[in-house]
């Protein structure tokens, strides 16, 4: 069962800006700022009452951040959403003809297990997010 | 100051697919179905953890949400964060060189006042939400 929004996704050009915005105008608790190579993004990570928003800004042009800002713009990119049962979740949707991008969990960020619902099925590019073992 | 995300809205161009989705298959609670005749959309409200999901199909070809669905095709349109103070915020924002869409709050559904942020400061495109009075 979904429980909650994990986080929401924006890809941006410049985090920098993004963090001026978020942090210094509207008060937005800016928890940390990372990189994550496998992606090839640098993640700004902030909380609004126990959701996450991520700013994503791409560091190459291989990455999928990069090639949907060209084609989309700057935005919002993907919605989270956290589940205790990602695997029977997956089992579930699949029964039901939901077209995933992955079709068992893949090891996540900050030891979570995650998987892609394709957007030709969600409309939104839609996140799973579970514990780790 | 900001406290909480009050919804997301997601544009589509068939609601009755995102309900079958999003109601039948991911389990989340549909509140209500409502036309907003003045903004040409249909509306079906979903909660999740106290945070709304709003999907907005347009009902005409005047409808900001066609057009937006024109350009940039189905998926997230706008966050709306939920504030108890918007005309403090809208002075702040203003004097942070922040550009608004609306300068002062315009009546919500619901009995709330609204405004939105324009993108080209936000990224996104932002609404803040305040209790009417």
């Amino acid at each position: 069962m979904i429980k909650r929004i994990d986080h929401i996704g924006v890809a941006v050009k410049d985090l920098n800006k993004a963090i001026s915005l978020y942090r210094d105008v509207l008060g937005f608790e800016l928890l940390e700022i990372e990189e994550v190579e496998s992606q090839g993004v640098r993640v700004a990570k902030f909380d609004i009452n126990g959701v996450h928003i991520e700013f994503l800004e791409p560091t190459s042009q291989d990455s999928p951040i990069y090639k949907y800002i060209e084609k989309k713009g700057e935005g919002l990119h993907h919605i989270a959403y956290f589940t205790d049962d990602i695997d029977g979740e997956l089992d579930r949707l699949k029964e039901n003809g939901i077209q995933l991008i992955n079709q068992q969990p893949v090891e996540g960020s900050s030891n979570t297990r995650i998987a892609f619902i394709h957007p030709k099925s969600s409309i939104v590019l839609t996140e799973l997010v579970s514990k780790g073992e």
